[in-house]
């Protein structure tokens, strides 16, 4: 599956309030614990891939991320299974992978039209608003397209194209680290 | 978990009226579709571990198997999780491992008092017998008194000690095959 992503930093309130005036539809809000893992064997930070357990409420995920495959958005290949965090944690390091990075978060999901909207609070860095469209395929066509339309939707919440963040909140979190 | 286990080849048809007349009590069957991957950065034929997706029955699982922990028995380091095959292959092949080999069994598993016991027929090497015990820890001495009652166990089935095999199904499908 490909996901075509943009993210910005944000203020929740305002922006909650706009959307809701869009019309869009509360869904759910999740709670994040993520750890991240590099590999033994080539460096994400370079490859800019990422590779992630993330535990969501009891259920967990692995969750791998491809490099962003443009310029603009944040647009990925992403497979994603179904896992018990603790043995995959125990694999992963048994294979020599280890985690180097944490992230926490609330994320409230909103819905309109084709449009998956996060509303996420994440600890140490802040608000942020995620609008993702899902693409049939990797035609720079198809992901220029759909970039387009996340944008036009992000002026409508008064959020600029020049405003958009293509870090993750991992690489966000480095950076403050370091 | 650790896990003490031993495997011979058998005759099915006479092991399991032996194992019936000792008094084992008939659990399962189920069928195995096993993919075996490599790692990118370690041969795990020299390393002596193993990274598997196994199809069963509609489930799915990704095990890790460390390296024998001794020289007589089966014993390894193992974790695993539930997954979904599809997804679990496409991260494995995403992050550099590959398939190199494919075990397909049916498996008939029994027990008696902690014995966990299989009757495999596994495509193209056979029928075979594996008899299992869990030990609470990696102490010489937990493993060695382990083996000694599996392999106590498998002299009443008519198995001697001499006719263990410490290779596993894909092993010697790779020596069939090469």
């Amino acid at each position: 599956m490909i996901e075509v992503e943009v993210k910005a930093h944000t203020y929740l309130d305002y922006t909650r309030n706009l959307l809701e005036e869009q019309g869009a539809r509360f869904v759910e809000s999740e709670h994040h614990f993520d750890s991240y893992y590099n590999a033994p064997h080539r460096d994400f930070a370079h490859t800019d891939e990422a590779l992630r357990i993330r535990s969501r409420d009891g259920k967990a995920f692995l969750t791998y991320k491809g490099k962003k495959k443009d310029s603009i958005s944040k647009t990925r290949e992403e497979f994603e299974t179904p896992v018990d965090p603790e043995s995959m944690r125990n694999i992963l390091l048994s294979l020599g992978f280890r985690e180097y990075g944490v992230v926490e978060k609330e994320r409230d999901v909103y819905k309109l039209d084709d449009f998956v909207i996060a509303l996420d609070s994440v600890e140490k860095l802040g608000e942020f608003i995620e609008v993702e469209l899902g693409a049939e395929s990797e035609s720079e066509s198809e992901i220029e397209q759909k970039s387009k339309r996340i944008f036009e939707f992000l002026n409508k919440l008064g959020i600029g194209r020049e405003e958009s963040i293509r870090k993750s909140y991992l690489e966000l979190m480095m950076e403050k680290k370091g």
